[in-house]
C-alpha cells in the first residue's frame, strides 16, 4: 500500500487567517508527520459549503485517510453543510460559542466578518493611516513628525526595523518609526540629539553580531560594512547608548516578526489602536 | 450596584496573535455587551503563569464577574498553573489536541514557539526579502525586476495596492509588486507596455468612486486628482482595461486589507511562501 499524506483544510467563511494560523499550532505537534495542507476562505453560503464538502468526501476515499477539517464558521446552516462524515472536524467557532453564551446570558448575535472585516471606514483609514506613516517614517527619512509616533524603533542597519514596523503598523494600527544608527551616531554614547526629545518612545533593537555578518554580507559581501569586527563593534556602542539611557531594548536574533512586535506592544504598553 | 464590564484577558506562550484574533471573533458575537481586553503574550513558565493567575483571581473579585480567558498554551504545567475556579477558561489547544492525537495516532510533542517562532533562517530570510521587494516594487518606482514578482497588484492612485503588498508579503511572504495607473495609461484601453509581458501576473483592484473621491479628498482637498469626476473617470478606465485584457479585479471598497489579500491568495491560487 503507498504512503498516504494526511490532507488538512483550514475552512473559514472569512479570511481563513485565524482557522489557518491556530490548526497551523495545533499540527506543529506533530513533527513527524507530513499533512497536504489547503486553506479555503470565504465559504459563506450553503452552496458553496456543500461543493467543499463533496471535494473532502473525495479526498478522503483517495487518501486513506481521514481529512482534518479545522473551521471558524459562524452561520449554523453553513456549518452543517460542511459536515463530512468520514473527515474529522475541528470546530473552533462551535466549540466555545455555547459556553459563552451561557456564561454571557445572550445569544450570540451568528453575524459574519465582524472581525477581519471592515467594521467602519474611520477603523480603516486609521490602519491606513499607520502604514503611511511607517512608511513615510523609515530609516529616519523624515524626523519632523516624530511627535506623533507611538513608538521609534533604533537599531543599527539590518536589525530588523523595517519589517517589524510596518507589521506593528498592519496588525496594530501603530504609527511606527524607525532610526538608523549610522557609524557617525555611534560614536559617541549618547542617543542622536534629534531623538532626545522623544526619549520615552524609544525602544531599540539589537542583533547577534554573527547574524548581522550573516545578513549583511548577503547584501554585501566583503565589505568593511558587512565585517565581522564592524558587526561587533556596531552592535557593543548600540547597546552601550540604551544602557546609557535606560532605553529598553530586545534581540531580535531568534524572533519572528511576530514575536518582536508583540513584545514591543506589551513591554512598551502599547494598545492596539483599531 | 454598580455596571460592571466583563474582562477578557487573551493568554498565550507565544505572541497571543491567534489566542487574541480567536477569541475576539467569538467575542463580537455578543455585540451589546462591551469587554475589558488584554492580552499577555509570552506567558511560558509556571511562575508567570501563576502571577497571572492571581491577576485573574483579583479581577474576579472586583469585576463581580467571572472574567474570560482564551489561551493556547501548549505545556501542560503551564497550563495547569492558570488555572482559576472563578473564570471561563476557553482552552484554544487543550481541547483540540487529545483529539488530534487519538486520530492521527502519535503524541503532541508539546513543543512550543513553532507556529509564529522563528523555525530557520531561511524561512525568516525569505520573508524579509518578500518585504523589501514589494517596499522597491512599490507605487512602480522599480520596474527591472518584475519577472520576479509573485503578483502585481494594479490599480488608481488610492485603491489600496501599497497596504496590501506589505501584508501580502509580511503574512504569506509573497513578492509582491505594484503599478499605480496614471491619468496617462488610462488614455487608451490596453495596460502599459512595461506590464504587458508580465499580464498572467497581474491583479486589479477597483473602488467605489464616492470612497476613492474621500480618500483623495482627505489628502488634497478640492483639487481635480480627488473630484468625484475625475475619480469617476478614472475608476471606469481601470475596470475597462482589467475587462479588456481578462485582468482579475476586486474591489478594496467594503474589505480589510486582510480580507483584500485573502481573496487575492485563493483567486491567483498563490500559496504561502513561508
Amino acid at each position: 500500500m503507498p504512503h498516504h499524506l494526511r490532507s488538512a483544510f483550514f475552512v473559514s467563511d472569512r479570511t481563513g487567517i485565524t482557522a489557518e494560523s491556530l490548526g497551523h499550532t495545533l499540527l506543529t505537534q506533530f513533527d513527524t508527520v507530513e499533512f497536504k495542507r489547503e486553506t479555503i476562505p470565504f465559504v459563506d453560503t450553503v452552496e458553496k459549503a456543500e461543493a467543499l464538502a463533496e471535494v473532502i468526501r473525495q479526498v478522503s476515499e483517495t487518501d486513506h485517510l481521514k481529512p482534518l477539517v479545522f473551521t471558524s464558521i459562524i452561520n449554523p446552516d453553513v456549518r452543517s453543510a460542511l459536515q463530512v462524515e468520514n473527515a474529522v472536524m475541528i470546530d473552533f467557532f462551535d466549540t466555545f460559542i455555547g459556553q459563552l453564551e451561557q456564561e454571557i446570558g445572550q445569544r450570540a448575535s451568528l453575524s459574519v466578518g465582524k472581525a477581519h472585516g471592515m467594521v467602519n471606514e474611520e477603523k480603516y483609514d486609521h490602519r491606513i493611516e499607520a502604514v503611511n506613516f511607517s512608511l513615510n517614517h523609515d530609516d529616519g527619512v523624515k524626523l519632523k513628525d516624530l511627535h506623533e509616533a507611538d513608538v521609534i524603533l533604533v537599531g543599527v542597519s539590518r536589525s530588523g526595523k523595517t519589517p517589524t514596523c510596518l507589521y506593528l503598523a498592519l496588525q496594530y494600527g501603530i504609527r511606527a518609526a524607525n532610526y538608523p544608527l549610522t557609524p557617525e551616531d555611534l560614536g559617541s554614547p549618547t542617543l542622536p540629539k534629534l531623538l532626545l526629545p522623544f526619549k520615552d518612545k524609544i525602544f531599540g533593537l539589537t542583533i547577534d553580531p554573527a547574524r548581522l555578518h550573516h545578513i549583511r554580507s548577503e547584501r554585501r559581501p566583503d565589505s568593511k560594512y558587512a565585517s565581522m569586527d564592524n558587526c561587533r563593534r556596531e552592535v557593543n556602542e548600540a547597546e552601550s547608548m540604551f544602557r546609557h539611557h535606560g532605553v529598553p531594548f530586545i534581540s531580535t536574533t531568534h524572533k519572528s516578526i511576530e514575536e518582536i512586535a508583540s513584545t514591543i506592544m506589551h513591554k512598551a504598553a502599547l494598545g492596539r489602536r483599531f
